[in-house]
């Protein structure tokens, strides 16, 4: 068993110890381990050694100096500089809230950065602000778009948080395809097949292959096939990646830099790095903030009370079961599955740093 | 078979005859007719006689006087006075581009409006601009949540309309479903069942009966089912439908008025009328323009280049088959169903309008 305050500081302290700056690396640690307290363990811990595996290869900057390149009232374009994503990230909702404070919204593109962990880490940031958060990212071409036997998006996920009066905000996080690759590898760990409309082998065929990903096959967008509105997703995908990358001067597509230190960076780039859209609009921008908060009160209460299907308890708010896994594992702490465990004391052991369960 | 030109004069006389003046019943024609040149039938001149029958019922103003509720240097709210959608978001993006021009994004938040039409319309006026458009609008509730048996949201699309230099634009249109209602209708005039995922019965279990939705069923998100992501197309309706409609103080979810006359308005409103969430984001906000259009092409060019999957011609750009059908039907004319010829006819002998086929 894990507690986030062992995790925290641990994490903190591999980041600080390829050079971070404290205040970066407990940034850093902070945004990492939003994904494990939402239950979302792919993009957590278990992802620690793969960043420091970049910083080896020289693709993750510890010491960025964040730039802006361009800049209005209402926007801002980033340069990361190489850096974690996670803190650029965390740098560029910094700027979309002081934008938004002076003229009601404020969206900032970055490139030039490299995966910032959960997109709903830094779309909350708005909240506390009595704002709306928004942020996007693409990622490493793992998806084939409708009608395509190539892969060319990432999962692209985004994420909205919009704040509430009594009732805890809705915050909808969500990658653009069927399943995450998270759920896929859980399938791979337990040799079972996967649902038709979640992947496609290499010539662009259904298959419940779950490894066929391995095989050079595709995730597939949200939708599956054209019957069922894979084009919707593919669409979203691709606005993800357009606002992050295109707009910003990130690598979009398949010259999206992998995760992956093994896998080299593509030839002839056509943009820095992974790129990144975040974005804050001042709920009072539009509306009275008290009127709007209540009116979200309301809205979640009547999806609440919705007569449920059969065999279903009731009907989920976005958010609802990522917020009850926070609660519950940073009071209680949580397991986290042997071979992580394992990739976690091997850095610590090479990086001289004490880590313990508890 | 019928041309543009001669079904746009119709619509406009048709518009002015309510009371429109001559400049709203041309931008009401426009918005209503760029549905049937896209090829999106069910959104066109289909529904002119829909309108009329809701300003009969005293739900459309003819003559709204559209009032700025509040703003900042980047947003409005708007109250639309209970006019025409069609005519509401044109001036709402009118407004959006303004606020683009001095600030770099303009977001307007619409309330007091009916239905606009179809998004991509209203999204891509900014192109003309050099700028990204964005439309979205809640609608009539037609649509159950994940684990709900109850409708809760409409089919609530959205729009990204993104220019490109010598590439046609990227228009990304789509509602949050995993099919639109149309091609649900198009199921049952000839007598098929729907594909599983389409749509749920009045106990929320998953049928492929057409006639569902009139037996109390329900359209379904984006994704179908929980195992197949309809938790992301209830979390995409949700966003529009709190960013159209709580927002801007419009009715949501179960509260948005039905499209059609024959339905009672929701008893306790939460709001006026229908709600529409506007954006414009001038591209060198962010970027060089030329820059982020060469980039543009790049990527449209890479996706058309992709490898497509047996049996399929080629993998397309977002906007590629509606682009298509309007230059074609500009060209040469198109059919339209016998029965929507004969509503037309009817409205015509009623309102003492000429309407010919030609």
């Amino acid at each position: 068993m894990f507690t986030y305050s062992n995790l925290l500081v641990f994490t903190q302290q591999i980041f600080e110890k390829i050079g971070c700056s404290p205040a970066h690396a407990a940034q850093a640690a902070q945004a990492l381990l939003s994904a494990d307290l939402r239950g979302v363990d792919s993009h957590g811990v278990a992802r620690l050694s793969g960043y420091i595996r970049l910083w080896k290869a020289g693709r993750i900057n510890p010491k960025p100096e964040i730039k802006i390149l361009h800049e209005t009232p209402s926007t801002a374009t980033l340069d990361g500089d190489a850096g974690l994503g996670l803190i650029i990230a965390t740098e560029a909702m910094q700027i979309a809230i002081r934008k938004a404070d002076q003229v009601g919204t404020g969206w900032v593109a970055v490139s030039n950065s490299n995966h910032f962990g959960i997109a709903a880490h830094h779309a909350m940031q708005a909240l506390d602000h009595g704002m709306i958060g928004i942020a996007m990212t693409n990622a490493s071409p793992l998806v084939a778009p409708t009608f395509s036997s190539e892969r060319l998006l990432g999962t692209n996920p985004m994420c909205y948080a919009i704040p509430a009066l009594h009732e805890p905000p809705f915050v909808a996080d969500f990658a653009t395809t069927t399943a995450a690759n998270g759920k896929l590898e859980i399938l791979q760990r337990k040799g079972s097949e996967s649902p038709v409309g979640w992947i496609q082998d290499a010539e662009g065929e259904t298959t419940t292959d779950s490894f066929a990903l391995k095989k050079g096959g595709a995730l597939l967008p949200l939708g599956g096939d054209r019957e069922h509105g894979s084009h919707k997703g593919y669409s979203l995908g691709a606005v993800v990646d357009i606002l992050s990358a295109v707009l910003s001067g990130a690598g979009y597509s398949a010259w999206a830099p992998p995760f992956v230190s093994f896998l080299p960076l593509p030839p002839d780039p056509v943009g820095k790095g992974l790129g990144h859209f975040i974005g804050a609009m001042r709920v009072d921008a539009f509306r009275d903030k008290t009127e709007f908060l209540e009116n979200m009160d309301k809205w979640i209460r009547r999806f609440r009370q919705a007569k449920p299907v059969a065999g279903v308890e009731k009907v989920l708010i976005p958010g609802d079961p990522e917020r009850e896994s926070s609660a519950e594992r940073l009071e209680k702490g949580w397991e986290i599955v042997p071979s992580v465990v394992e990739d976690l004391r091997d850095l610590a052991k090479e990086m001289e740093i004490d880590f313990e369960e508890k």
